[in-house]
């Protein structure tokens, strides 16, 4: 498709066409500078490539053509929203999870200073028109999982369509309850968004598609414990981005295709980086696109990356729906269930993601962890100092990072990331 | 009582009794100068002078006398914990909320940086061992309201006896039934911690004892509506303060004599101040004890406080428990009711939050607001700008504050107080 109708579109979504042209300058610029300097890249990157290439591209005519067939677009922001329940009703289920500063003063009118880079980053790419996703929505759901995302979405939903779900912050019969009774009130409000009934037949196909997905990332996450690491951190963070916007099907096949390759690799025993070279684990709060700041960083400290703990990575694919229902019922409970298990650390306590921590690390053959954390998450904060203290108790060696999207702090996160690195030395 | 008796008590509740000194000598000088400084005080303080300069003291004597003879004692931080289940199980319920800077480098080790002072206070005093009433706790019942608190709780429950209870984020049907199976939990935990069992009788007793308090500072609050005001924000600040921590019996006993002279004094037109003065309602986060700064700066500003829009103030008595019940059970339902009515920014939407400050600032016709947040704090910082935006449209003056215990502001804080009074004049 010709780039003068990529601008027509964007352009019919009323997006800001300069500001957005240099954005997507800048992204491509970092791109290159983070993706196309890798050696030894797998081939199947290529379709990541062209994937992250065409995001405001080919993936939003894709969206449009739906919205002209009559489908819907749900926007979210969070694992917790059942993605199965979207697809079941035929509409298209994107993440909408910002990785970049763009529109930071405009959203400093929204909400405080004080808040993390997510929140500005999707309120500012709102406010300064600059993301097609958000525009190509038609209902967007938030969920009240912490406190700055659950106020923001009260200031958003004044400029865009939202929905809220809430997320009971523990795990007992009550609140299992409480998070049914969202279900079903999801479901409710996604069949009256599309005015298609949510049948037996419809939900299964949904769930089968999702586990399939969650599936193929299982089987590219278990290869990733091979020495030395058949693919960078980089690209599997990217996969995972990838996988919260691209068609499932098409997505789902193409990962599976890249893991055979990955397969051949390791039997070669070929991998991305030295078998001595140090291995980590990163752990903590979501990287969207195109937050690739510190796993660039860590990369180019000579430590690779095995493991992503959080909900772009592990924390979205470690449970399967259980696929034994029969009935809409069945299946209903088992999207509750296996939603509940989400290790977030919105829950308190919320001492499973210790445990699934600690034995990450042990499973991809980690040398250490870093922990991520975004400058203001009050739930990931706390949690970085258990962590930090199981991980020490269980004697493996960990660091914690706090920053934000901004490039300010590269050469002192390198200094530090080198100084962790250097300890780890195989 | 001796000094000598009371260092002795303080000694066996293992308090660190140099650090304990010192803090007491600066908080004397800090109530001098806010409090006894005042021009034209109401008589009726003078019973607030003495619980205020007893507070370490004698209270904390009768806390121990209660213990001795088998009470418990429960400590509290939020108005969500329903006192008077508490107290028909014969247990003395204080509250514990923390309103000055110690030991905040510990508190550091425990939870992050950028968590909010009045977190950092309640575990900074009790890792400096300076508080006498966490230390005679023998339950401290936290809540899932904000983020902060929520994961302080799990690192502060290695160092105190925990109990959380979890508080719904919104107000609807299953929320409501949460929020009742915590309301039955809390009972069953307090009946276990004590051996009482709560009979009608009993929790009939309960209810009316907190809805008479409530009732005294309705009262109390009623009568600020006058021109000239009949008692200072500060004085009323600290009526507030000592509820939570004085007997309930006594302390009713006494606002109501208060409320008496008050009455007497609005008769002759008197006040604390002249009737052009700016009268303005504070609204906001919760102020604990010592925390008088705001207050102070405005009053020393040429303005008066009329009203507190926090849960140190109407929060906590804006609505009484229904006392036509009859079972424990319809009890219970009316205790479930009255607590889902709070407006806490920790709800989601909170708009009834907004119509309430509006009103109040009618109500004691106040010429504007002033809105207190706690630097860090999610909640209370983005309803400050959405109250900031409803209170324009009302065109109500408001001024925005963010704040924490330092009182390295204080100047800053009073040049921006000033410019907004001078604004206002009468
Ligand atoms: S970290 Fe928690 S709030 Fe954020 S996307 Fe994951 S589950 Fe949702
Ligand atoms: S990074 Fe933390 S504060 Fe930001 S949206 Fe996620 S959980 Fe909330
Ligand atoms: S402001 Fe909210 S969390 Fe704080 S004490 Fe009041 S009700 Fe509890
Ligand atoms: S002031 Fe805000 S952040 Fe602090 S405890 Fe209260 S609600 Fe939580």
């Amino acid at each position: 498709m010709a780039d003068s109708e990529y601008r027509e579109m964007w352009e019919k979504l009323d997006l800001d066409l300069p500001a957005h042209d240099a954005l997507l300058e800048v992204l491509g610029k970092f791109y290159g500078d983070i993706y196309m300097s890798q050696q030894g890249r797998l081939q199947g990157m290529e379709y990541l490539d062209f994937v992250l290439s065409e995001v405001h591209g080919l993936r939003i005519k894709e969206l449009q053509d739906a919205k002209a067939e009559g489908r819907k677009i749900v926007g979210t922001f969070c694992v917790f929203v059942p993605e199965e329940i979207t697809l079941a009703a035929d509409a298209v289920h994107v993440g909408l999870c910002s990785g970049a500063d763009a529109g930071t003063e405009l959203a400093e009118q929204l909400v405080p200073r004080n808040t993390c880079a997510l929140i500005k980053s999707f309120i500012g790419f709102k406010l300064a028109r600059l993301c097609p996703f958000t525009e190509s929505c038609d209902l967007i759901v938030g969920e009240t999982t912490c406190d700055g995302k659950k106020k923001a979405y009260e200031a958003f939903a004044d400029h865009a369509p939202m929905y809220v779900m809430e997320v009971p912050q523990q795990k007992r019969a009550c609140d299992r309850e409480l998070w049914k009774s969202e279900v079903l009130r999801y479901k409710e409000a996604v069949e009256k968004l599309t005015g298609t009934t949510i049948t037996a037949e419809r939900l299964r196909k949904a769930i089968t598609i999702v586990n399939d997905r969650r599936r193929a990332l299982q089987r590219l996450n278990a290869l990733r414990s091979a020495n030395p690491a058949p693919i960078s951190g980089r690209d599997a963070l990217l996969i995972n981005q990838v996988s919260f916007y691209d068609d499932p099907l098409r997505f789902t096949q193409s990962i599976n295709a890249l893991c055979d390759q990955i397969e051949e690799r390791i039997a070669a025993r070929e991998g991305v980086a030295p078998a001595d070279t140090p291995r980590l684990l990163l752990s903590g709060c979501p990287m969207a696109v195109p937050n690739w700041k510190l796993p660039y960083v860590i990369e180019s400290a000579g430590a690779v990356i095995v493991g992503e703990e959080s909900c772009i990575g592990t924390r979205n694919i470690r449970d399967l729906v259980d696929e034994s229902g029969e009935t809409v019922e069945d299946m209903l409970d088992a999207l509750v269930d296996r939603y509940l298990k989400i290790d977030c650390a919105c829950f308190t306590p919320n001492d499973e993601r210790m445990d699934n921590v600690a034995a990450m690390a042990r499973e991809y053959n980690a040398d250490g962890v870093v922990q991520y954390s975004l400058m203001f998450c009050q739930p990931y904060g706390h949690e970085a100092i258990k962590l930090g203290k199981r991980l020490d108790a269980e004697q493996i060696p960990s660091l914690a990072i706090e920053t934000d999207y901004s490039m300010e702090d590269v050469e002192q996160l390198k200094t530090r990331v080198e100084a962790f690195t250097e300890m780890l030395v195989r």
